[in-house]
């Protein structure tokens, strides 16, 4: 029976050190044999007598955690915890651990990309093209657009000085607890949700999926939004409500929307309908070097756990407290 | 009959100004009815007695030239002079004007978010997810990536600035008269063509079209390149040669390319053949502020011309003098 299950995929392909890490320690370990992101259930036949879970989002429920009998650590491939049920790891005294800081360049990149291609329809245009449609599409320069970033943690903060270093006009933030130091050039501002939400022409969301951002953005906070706006998600599935956003882009009451992370995922959905919804598949941390630091972090942490039951990149205290919120 | 021949297409239709002057000094205009880019054919049909053409990127050649009785001044919307016979016009006296500021920024845009797509694969995913398909692509870092400037004019040297803004460790550039003042920190440096083409993850093109930049790249220079070089060209068709780009693609001697304008427009060909070929439709130019500007001057230009004979912003004798050496 393997001590580590591998849930992540791919995992070890760029660079095969997180196994042959495993190997050297002699810890046996199995890799997630569906090759997509596992349901709960999956999970469940899955798990059996393992210690150790390298996880990816998944669904890490109670249930899991009460079938897992040997599961003793989660070591989390990325920052996210909203799959984890934190709480009931905590009660079967099951540590876990993340990368925080090792996804976010590479969620940066992906978003900067994503704003650019919105704004002048890029996207579109090379659907049509592929299908031999000629349409010259107009946009809107960057630097003129008023950019909303909600959640100035790891990743929004890059964006944000990413677009200050480009030259943009009007940056506004919303974090519920961040304020940077005061912009004297104006350049940056601070703003309640709801203006956020009135003034943008690109808001972008980099908040973690929790009890207060589930459902963050639905038909109400669009309909605050300018008609002209585009929504881009990088975050987590469910904190723009995907029903909501299928409807306002039916109703073209959103230009249009850039979507890296689902409710469910492998994502098959509506959204797919819309040409001016640009879909890509929960890519953000996909850059070599970002998901091979992941994939290291997450294995050596899980290699120190099992030789000797440290920790050096635990969850923090307050996200279980979140949970008790919740 | 009118004086005034609107070739580009859309035209007024961000900003209805430039037909508002034209009709405010009663000049008669009309504008391309086909709504795409004319063929000579069709032009030599349109341009009858007209005394001005506003023009697009459309051949205006001898043989147009010679049919166009009245013709005594072509005014470009934009900045690329290889569709005009400069040299046929300036035999008939004809004056050339252009815009050559005005489109640069929007060119500029459209190349960073074509860099951004092509390293991470945003294009494809976008085209698969559409389809129902769920691939998680690997890419690169920006910053990590060498990216290759050929051609360091107006919207050359913008996009190298961004480039440095952003931190990229490693901008090559090779132009064939300007030199920029050393970089200490040595993150920009001038190579020679060669060595760019040798050492560059993405290699983007920034030059006129003339009798030296055609077929610029072909299989030869291709060769030369890394097997995992992006290609963009986002000045003019024709300088990446798309028979040898085609080739490429389909023997993966290059991991993918953006291309924004084409040897015949509306484009048509095999490289849509290819999901890893961003394509997109000579949008450049086409942000609303950078066309309205570009319409503008050129329309302001041909009533100057019209009604006192003056030209702000004619060709510079550099152009015609290219074309003598052709």
């Amino acid at each position: 029976m393997s001590k580590v299950l591998i849930t992540t995929v791919p995992f070890g392909n760029v660079n095969r050190y997180p196994l042959d890490l495993l190997e050297k320690e002699n810890i046996s370990y199995l890799v997630n044999p569906h090759g997509k992101k596992l349901t709960e259930d999956e999970l469940v036949d899955l798990v059996g007598d393992c210690e150790v879970i390298i996880a990816g989002t998944e669904p890490i429920t109670a249930k899991v955690i009460s079938e897992a009998k040997n599961l003793r650590m989660i070591s989390r491939v990325g920052i996210g915890l909203d799959s984890v049920d934190l709480l009931a790891a905590k009660h079967k005294n099951i540590a876990v651990s993340y990368t925080p800081d090792a996804p976010a360049p590479a969620v940066v990149d992906l978003t900067m990309g994503l704003m650019y291609s919105l704004i002048r329809n890029t996207h579109q245009a090379n659907i049509e093209l592929h299908q031999g449609k000629w349409h010259r599409y107009f946009g809107k320069r960057l630097i003129d657009c008023t950019i909303g970033i909600v959640g100035i943690g790891r990743v929004g903060y890059q964006v944000l000085k990413n677009l200050k270093a480009l030259g943009c006009k009007q940056i506004l933030y919303y974090d519920k607890n961040v304020r940077l130091e005061e912009d004297k050039s104006k350049q940056i501002k601070y703003v309640e949700k709801e203006e956020l939400y009135k003034n943008s022409d690109i808001i972008s969301i980099h908040t973690p999926l929790d009890f207060e951002t589930k459902n963050m953005i639905t038909t109400k906070e669009i309909n605050l939004m300018k008609k002209s706006v585009y929504l881009i998600n990088t975050s987590r599935g469910g904190i723009i409500n995907e029903a909501d956003l299928h409807s306002a882009l039916v109703e073209k009451s959103i230009l249009g929307a850039a979507i890296d992370t689902f409710e469910i995922e492998p994502y098959n959905g509506n959204l797919a309908q819309h040409n001016n919804c640009l879909l890509t598949s929960h890519m953000g941390s996909m850059s070599f070097d970002c998901r091979t630091k992941m994939e290291i972090e997450a294995t050596e942490e899980a290699v120190r756990f099992i030789n000797s039951n440290v920790q050096e990149c635990p969850v923090p205290e307050e996200e279980y407290k979140m949970r008790v919120h919740n």
